[in-house]
């Protein structure tokens, strides 16, 4: 009764790493969270429990925290890539890695600068506070040849207090939401881009970061300047947009939960409720989801 | 420019029902939490933001409860295919629905039966306690024709304090791990597994209930009875321990976070550690992840 | 401009330790999570930085870790009890200790004894599973001369179908809720319990696990079988219970958050719903807290 | 065998509200958290059941959505303060009520303004992301005469990447730390100050917000100035350079976990870490706590 081994992979995840640049007074600092999987010729080590084959992830961990000084940590994707292409290309029974990082970033603490201003304004060099904002994150695949990149945030909650409608929709047996003409639209965005770039050739790495911060751009954007009557049009839009600008990405997928807020009724109370108080509810919540990339390109960022 | 509108799906996500039995003084309740997604003719809404052919998620909420009154909860495999099947047989511009449902079980809470025992043994009727172990899962997907259900688990914590052994691997640079040869093996289970059925031409439901009570019961005792190299030959033997006893399972995937408990180092303290005392960490963790399915079927549980 | 250094204390918080008795084939374990806060002459390392009457928090952790094997874990209170008497009574300048535990239980996984039985039942002398239910808890302070022991439950979700009523209160402009005669009435028990015990005199420390499973029994059956006619009743019947059965305790703190389940309106759809089906509710709850202590016992809990 | 009822309140727990004020294109919002906690005359509910004195947590939700319209939300101090004075003032049975609001902060969105700025400045008046940084806090707690307003802050995350060292303790036999004499400092600020405003006489209320913009500057500029030889000594010049500062602001306290960064051992790897790598550890941790208040002044603030 032999069954198959089928897809399968192993690392060390969630590897807590944070790199000092110490160059000046003003200090700079990466703070990221890797997670490693490795594939590759990995039978044994299920069937017979022979590690022969099985680099340790413990090793896979003080790999991620060697690299961090050896090569430092550009931005997460470099850092990705050059991880993943050392796994496969120092590792004979390893065929393929996959790094997954998230980022989270720091701002500086500003201390008063003798002016009058409210809040004071000049930066300290070694003082942060951490933004709370989204998750900055990647996947890096590498397959020993070719490189994808997928990177993304997570964790950006936004909200339009108006400019959304929401009508005109399928009424069946069970159907007893009333139409809405304003109301509030928000979400909290999981965003996934895939790069053209594939690293064969010695083709040249984007600007990641700069990437990063245009992209995040077009979205916040579009969410804030689509008229919506359905928040798949939001979605649409969002997605569109960034293709539309960024030469680099040729696919996006966004989730976008609903995040409903609901008008209260103030009526019993003798009040009038002039779309001003809401509810902020936490579930259930209406999802959407979906893709838009180039025609020609072939989607690889799997659904949720 | 136009772009192509890829996989797109929604609906309402996280419903939570309780659906409780009355006939007799002895209560059964469902405890539930369902995820609807549908998909189907939803260009017009991405482009256009007409919502003629949406189905409004707050609808497919509804109809969760109705049905839980229509149709009852014989099983969370059930209800969802039940669902499934309504809403894209009933919706022209639906083709394709996916149910996602978590389970979570009480357990009823006794009282004295004025014997001379520990705890009392008779049981209340209507009053119970959430067992707070694993939550049982389930996905059922139909596209019109084909019914797929993917059951499962996740939230099982399990612990070996000896029989498992680490040695043996490659050693490259960037290792440092000592080799282990008596250590504590935990994990935390996720657990997925696919069904041969179908659905098509009236194929009888399995019996899911007691399904899932023989899958959880292999996988655990297959844990328990293997001697350990690695976390992937116990991984294997969990999966293939329910191919080999379940005949209506036809693809197991498993995700096993290797939950470290890391032996304290006592001898600064004049004290020998003999496998008794450990520090059981949060992060990092290894992750080993792996599918075995039967011969000639094609695997379709995604990787996570 | 003096100020004054008011109430301080410091210490590791959370260290989590397994401890394995590996005396028989059949092991034992324990899974704690530990906290220590000390207090003292603290004022130097407040006002200058100087550390020379402070205990490192990194040593308070390596106790934690040495005395389960010098002493061993035969209850979380008993162990406590051993720590902060070891930092007050050999730290000159440490004159309070106050230790926080946390205690998660698990189950032995059973494997088949080759009977007819459904689920197997001999005992794997190795093998857990963790329990997922109610967290055990206690709070030890020791002053130098007395001990204060505060044991406690958290996260036991309880549930009662029928036999709670709520009517009868004050109606005044912003009410809107309808009296209910028959509803569900569910709740989360956080639940801490003083001891009479001090450990002066050599005073012997009760039977903390059997005292554990007693309290925890009562309030189950109090909860089970008081008709409710509010939440508060049902509290104060859970304390009182405990005090009436328990005379090692002298006071009993609940906070009971009214974890609602709103019956759903299935008129709409042409369905009676006979208290059958129920939406279960995340936010906003009821939280219901309450002291009862015996006559002349000054109640120390504090408001959560 | 009668027992005594102690301290008990009740109330609706986390009503989630946002208030939009829509007075011109630019909207403004408050998103806030509110939990109702009533005392008084509440014997009666707890013995026998009997609702007469018992305003249903119910109503005291609806009375938070109401008076956000009636009264509007000019900070959440002012908001808590004439919920707490409601409650106590017109329901006879109710002696004491306590508010707990938590606010969370949104930033607007930003649109191009056509000029060659890289992320563009104009702002959209409807479009908001939220500020995922640190929630402001605060409790009320009115008795029929006086009002005590505790406001604060918590999930304040801050670093600083030197100037932080660690030496010269109490060693003892379980003592192995090294001594550090450049180390990061890292912790996530729980903050709660106390005004001396009371609200006797028609006393006028403070500037709450602008109150609160002040505290937290102080506290972070004293955190990024003070040169620390522990965090003790961090905490006490946050505490102290708010009470230097703010005059009505009479008692602070702060408690501060040590997120430890754990510099990695590179030497296996050839590689020398010269303050530049670090782990960043979950649990366990250090936790420091402390109150400073001015002189003559009696604490009130609870310790956690």
């Amino acid at each position: 009764m032999a069954h198959v081994l089928g897809q399968n992979q192993y690392g060390k995840a969630e590897n807590r790493i944070v790199r000092v640049y110490r160059d000046s007074t003003r200090h700079e600092i990466k703070d990221l969270n890797v997670s490693v999987a490795l594939s590759g010729d990995l039978d044994d080590v299920h069937l017979t429990g022979s590690n022969a084959n099985c680099l340790p992830t413990d090793t896979t961990k003080n790999t991620v925290y060697a690299f961090a000084k050896e090569y430092g940590i550009e931005s997460a994707e470099a850092f990705g890539i050059t991880l993943a292409k050392h796994f496969v290309d120092n590792n004979e029974p390893i065929h393929r890695a996959r790094i997954r990082i998230e980022e989270y970033t720091w701002d500086r603490i500003k201390t008063p600068d003798n002016s009058s201003r409210f809040i004071g304004s000049e930066e300290v060099g070694h003082s942060f506070s951490r933004n709370g904002g989204e998750v900055r994150t990647c996947e890096i695949t590498y397959d020993g040849t070719t490189v994808q990149v997928i990177s993304g945030l997570k964790d950006l909650v936004v909200m339009n207090t108006t400019n959304s409608e929401f009508w005109g929709y399928i009424k069946d047996r069970y159907t007893t939401l009333k139409e809405a003409y304003d109301r509030i639209l928000a979400t909290q965005v999981t965003a996934r881009w895939k790069y053209s770039f594939t690293g064969v050739d010695n083709e040249a790495q984007p600007n990641w970061n700069r990437s990063y911060a245009h992209v995040r751009r077009h979205m916040l954007e579009a969410f804030a300047e689509t008229y919506s009557y359905s928040l798949q049009q939001t979605l649409h839009a969002m997605g569109t947009r960034v293709l539309n600008n960024r030469a680099e990405v040729d696919e996006v997928r966004l989730e976008l939960p609903n995040k409903h807020h609901f008008l209260v009724d103030l009526e019993p109370f003798g009040l009038k409720n002039d779309n001003e108080v809401y509810y902020a509810a936490d579930r259930m919540y209406g999802l959407i989801e979906g893709t838009v990339h180039r025609e020609g390109v072939v989607p690889v960022i799997p659904v949720a």
